[in-house]
């Protein structure tokens, strides 16, 4: 029993939705989802606590201006509204159908929908995969029969839901959620997965008086999901109508996800989006136990939360980390306007703060402003003697509202401050209200972007009032808010590589492996295909060292001269042919982590060791079970150079991620993981090394010699073509690539196989 | 002129405080300073706005049952109480005398307090060295009044102040502060350094309905310091007085400091008070500018904050890493039960939220507990079938406030489980104030901590009203929740810490140098200063490298063999008597990092090299200015093995710092701060080469070989014998320190004096 709840659970929590694939986008019309001039809800009901009461009075208070067509087995009219019993009987086709009523009646009532030729459904009922195994089966029957709905011709119906709490469009409008009511209008749109997390945000958003454009809940993502949400915001451009005086005129986009559904997709549509508009997501699951799963050393390294961290920054979405940042963002994105930079200006009434204050600007990459003689001289001006006119500003603890207006005039128009942190801390003399007005009034009149902390609890909350009714967004924390302002920019420099990358894209044919021409690549393929066929039939999923070598080879990667021996006569010729020193290696399957396992002997430099070494990797091997497909390797050892690592694992999600790094020793000592999204292009890569720890070393450190990159890059890309020409490889690594005088070198490769 | 104020600035935030020296503790009696009998007000006045008015009305409010005496030159009465216009004219001698009239009057006022006989005074006027150096020289002046006030034989005066804003004892009670009015008892102890913070404090608890029972506010600092208001907590144990039913029966003693006068002092006495109780501060000036001026190496890495960092866990003091974990900390630590360990229990209306709080638990060092059989079982009994039973436990959305009292009641009484943490979203069905209420009565049936996370704003805000009643803490974001539970367990960690090491106190004498006997040290002393006047007769601060290797040497660190060269003749019979490879290094106290600026030539293998190094080294040295002191260098090369460096630095407010760590190429790539205060004893340095990330080298990692770690405990007991014996040493450190199969090599050592 615990069991399956468990697996329900990882399910409705994690798990890509198989059922949703094959659904075809060119279809979807969501126009009238969210703007319907009719809706019908099935299971309307009288009862105040019902979910059919709820939503029914949610649609009247929203002011919807359109048809409502009730449908109720016993009442005639419910709030003043004639009802029906039967869908078939309505007077016309409804664009928007509501189901609340328990989920076993659902898939009736959806057939007389689908029959009718209502196109857009809203399922809010319960009790489907997230609640068993009975519910998992009424799912797929649901989806079998969305799908079925357009086979005979006609565009299919697009379901929200179910177990979903409905959506809000406050720009149409019309309000059709079972929760408390946001009817407040705003510039946020918002998509949750979880209907719980909608309801902490409507309350919040009461509280803090900030209204939405339209707020989307996807709940079991059966049909809709967020790919075809994020789309329809995409195509209904609506900045024009959320713009308002003060504001940005931006259109943020809020996204709390369980699941990405198709990450390849989301990645593409977001891109869009953010190149305009803010995007930030809340995802949990950062303590991801499948970590534990993993095989290859790439695979422990390049968990799935680092591989959204990579997807997200490609896709130019803030990534919340915590519900309280979640919350925040909200606040700033849809009130305040964009820093042009990084620069900041601190106004305090309290030198503790401020300071405290300056710690997190430096912690966030932000940066105070140094103020140039002209802004000092006129701070100076406005200010007591004993004020600071460096930043941050102290205004003294006497200060009253006039003296922070002079302050805040005085930096507003300096060019060198992008924005403003205003500190106020509840004085004897503060005059908490009044400053609060001064702040909101410049506010309107400028479009720097003010972001305050008023600190305290009870007569500060005043202030706060003042400064939400300018949207003008407060922290109690100034922590919080030059984190916030640090996100703003973040955004900022994500939108603007987004503009501009949009004119130069590289297509992922250019990105792999420029230098061999296609019928090289088909070579490669051949030689490489004929290895893991041979693989295949074994049964196995792990390649060994010939194996993976081989690979590497047909690719083009360099691997020391190599051989397998069945005898030390073997190895004696092989130190015969290739001189030592060499290395011993126990080739196996079953033995991913050799040096671990006490399988690799190294610096063999005469026929006294190379014998001793041979007859302890014999013993180890007699003690390992399986033998067929175990052998000793000898190998030429490679002169001592840079160590790296170089490896890809193919998330579920996002498909294939490349990871580089220093590898050898310092792989684990110094956590330099750099991941990318294949395709890699050329200058991604590029700046892939440049940002690595490993850097320092290949730039020369200390006086130490440096090395060549371009090997390093060269490598890279032909390592991403293996991969991609090899979907079965599930993953694979290079640990350590040596990188010396020689040349580069994959002294030890891994692949995995799916 | 602005230079000046930032001057100001920084002597206000950040600096040591001299004047407040050779003060005698033993004379300080704070308990009429606390629970006075009878209070003067200087400068009462009937003037709402004004200080006087302000604190004589918090005087009275506050329920104090002494005499009164207000100081007014004109008025006869005020507020109904009888007023005086001279301090001599006092009928009796006051307890207390409160000092709030402009700063040039303070003095002679003062004056007339000491002359009356009054030895407690609190001075809120501002106008001191915050001020400016009119201000500066005011405060010295008032200093050295109050050190006069003890000559004639008596006790000194304990002054509070100047520019503080009082202090408040609710369990007396008095409140002379000037301030919003903070009269709600509790057990929270609390000094603030800023009467700004204060403020907010003071509004924050009013907001959160929060107690105190003493809140002292210190300002300049002059006379009274947070070492002597710690000193009186100690001495004054209130837990039976704010002992209350539910509560933890802790005395919980929050800190804001902008500077620590004495960092030894605060150290020693906060120990003894956290043995018992928790303590937390909060301290800005992470981003300290200070850095930069650092010269070696050490000095860059073990900055004034990362030293804080190990003072304060050596006093097992809660860091507060911003405002916001101030405030939660107070919350949590003046409300809740200190967990028994780290197994965390959550119970969740919602999914997302519970997945999120796993993310931070695991985050935080918390540790999720896995329900055993018995405890699964009696949740199954309790929840529907689709409700998790694991923990997370999720009661699903429909959740009323009896199913969370069923999943709260399994679960309190399961040892397995430290503390709870209930989340709750407000939908539809949610019962936000009876399930607070619920929850407030279990927790005072049962010892276990209860925490909660209501998530929202305007509905939940209801709930937190309820549990604000109960005392139970609640934060509007779950991540807040788990890091407040986690702060408590590691101040209990910390508790038990110094419970168990209190019994066996290692004399500092015991730990440096345990193998050399005091005559050997007499020798060491001897060779070291030497050394040490010869280069303070140069009027240099940094040893050149022959000095410092010397006095390496004195204390019994190898370093290798080493000559100076007058000329490459010099250089070739050292190679005769030590043989290639060898080192040529230029040997300047100009030069601090030599291989950063090609000073340094290593692996020197043949005539030929060495003669081509040489010359570039005289060149080099040609271009360099004063080179009196500048000389070159031949080392003989010693062999690879693992590269380490020790060093220390003086702290200006806790004194010798040591660090230990990763050395040569991996210093800055690993950045392995190890950090302990001196003197360590031998079983911190174990634990600190244990805990530092180069153990796994020393270790022995992926099948290379391990090294000998009591060599490098030996060398870093030698160092710390040189440091302490010279208290001229400003900083040092050798960089690398080579461990190898012939020992342990100090192969660079700097040594900067004070």
């Amino acid at each position: 029993m615990a069991l399956n709840k468990k697996t329900f659970f990882n399910f409705f929590l994690g798990q890509k939705n198989n059922f949703s694939k094959g659904k075809d986008n060119s279809l979807l019309n969501l126009d009238l989802m969210f703007y319907p001039k009719s809706i019908a809800l099935v299971g309307a009901s009288s009862d105040d606590k019902k979910l059919g009461s709820i939503v029914l009075k949610n649609i009247i208070d929203s002011g919807f201006k359109g048809e409502i067509f009730p449908l109720n087995l016993t009442s005639a009219t419910i709030l003043g509204l004639k009802t029906y019993k039967d869908y078939e009987d309505l007077p016309s086709i409804p664009d928007l159908a509501l189901i609340a009523i328990p989920a076993k009646f659902v898939l009736e009532v959806l057939e007389k929908i689908i029959k009718k030729g209502t196109k857009n459904v809203v399922i809010f009922s319960a009790g489907f995969k997230e609640a068993g195994l009975e519910g998992l089966a009424l799912e797929q029957d649901l989806l079998e029969m969305i799908k079925k709905s357009s086979t005979d011709g006609s565009i299919k119906i697009n379901v929200l839901g179910p177990n979903c709490l409905g959506f809000v469009n406050n720009l149409f409008p019309v309000n059709v959620t079972f929760g408390q009511p946001v009817n407040k209008k705003g510039n946020l749109r918002f998509i949750s997965q979880s209907g719980a997390i909608a309801s902490s945000v409507f309350d919040w958003a009461e509280y803090n008086e900030i209204g939405f454009s339209e707020f989307v809940t996807l709940g079991n993502k059966t049909d809709l999901n967020e790919n075809d949400v994020l789309k329809y915001f995409y195509e209904n451009d609506i900045s024009s109508q959320t713009k308002e005086e003060g504001n940005s005129g931006l259109v943020p986009v809020g996204m709390y996800l369980e699941s990405i559904i198709d990450g390849k997709e989301f990645i593409n549509i977001s891109k869009k989006l953010s190149a305009k508009n803010p995007l930030f997501l809340l995802k949990p699951g950062k303590s991801n136990e499948s970590k534990k799963a993993m095989q290859s050393h790439t695979g422990s390294i390049a968990g799935e939360d680092y591989v959204l961290d990579v997807a997200l920054k490609k896709a130019g979405i803030i990534r919340c980390d915590g519900i309280e940042d979640f919350f925040d963002l909200a606040k700033v994105f849809a009130w305040e306007k964009i820093p042009k930079g990084k620069n900041i200006a601190i106004i305090s009434n309290a030198g503790g703060p401020a300071v405290l204050s300056s710690d997190f600007v430096a912690e966030e990459g932000l940066k105070l402003v140094r103020f140039d003689e002209e802004t000092r001289n006129e701070l100076e001006k406005h200010l007591p003697r004993a004020a600071s006119i460096l930043n941050p500003v102290d205004v003294l603890g006497d200060a009253l509202a006039e003296r922070y207006e002079s302050a805040i005039k005085t930096l507003i128009v300096d060019e060198d401050v992008h924005s403003l942190l205003i500190i106020l801390t509840p004085q004897v003399m503060t005059q908490i209200e009044q400053t609060a007005e001064v702040i909101g009034r410049l506010s309107l009149e400028f479009s720097k972007p003010i972001i305050c902390s008023f600190m305290g609890g009870s007569h500060i909350a005043k202030g706060e009032k003042v400064l939400n009714k300018f949207k003008i967004p407060s922290f109690r924390y100034p922590e919080r808010a030059v984190k916030a302002i640090a996100r703003m920019s973040q955004w900022a420099e994500y939108r603007d590589l987004l503009n501009v990358s949009s004119g130069s894209v590289i297509s992922s044919k250019s990105v792999i492996s420029t230098k061999e021409s296609d019928l090289s690549q088909d070579k490669q393929n051949f030689e490489a295909n004929k290895i893991l066929s041979k693989v295949l039939t074994t049964d196995r999923k792990n390649l060994d060292s010939f194996e993976a070598n081989g690979m590497l080879q047909a690719y083009g990667i360099n691997t020391p001269p190599t051989k397998k021996c069945m005898g030390l006569d073997d190895a004696r010729s092989f130190v015969q042919e290739n001189s030592f020193p060499v290395v011993l290696k126990i080739s196996s399957p079953q033995m991913l982590h050799k040096s671990d396992e006490g399988g690799v002997i190294v610096g063999i430099d005469n026929d006294e060791i190379l014998e001793e070494a041979f007859r302890s990797m014999q013993k180890i091997m007699e003690n390992m079970k399986e033998s067929n497909f175990n052998s000793i390797q000898i190998q030429k050892q490679v002169a001592k150079g840079l160590e790296l690592i170089i490896g890809s694992k193919k998330d579920i999600v996002f498909g294939n991620v490349l990871m580089f790094g220093a590898g050898g020793i310092l792989a684990n000592l110094i956590e330099d993981r750099n991941l990318g999204l294949i395709p890699i292009s050329e200058a991604e890569v590029a700046l892939m090394i440049k940002n690595s720890k490993v850097n320092k070393l290949i730039e020369g450190y200390r006086g130490e010699k440096g090395y060549d990159s371009t090997k390093i890059a060269d490598l890279i890309s032909k390592f991403q073509t293996m991969i991609s020409s090899h979907p079965e490889i599930s993953e694979a690594d290079i640990n350590p690539v040596i990188l010396n005088d020689d040349g580069i070198w994959a002294v030890d490769g891994k692949i995995i196989l799916i």
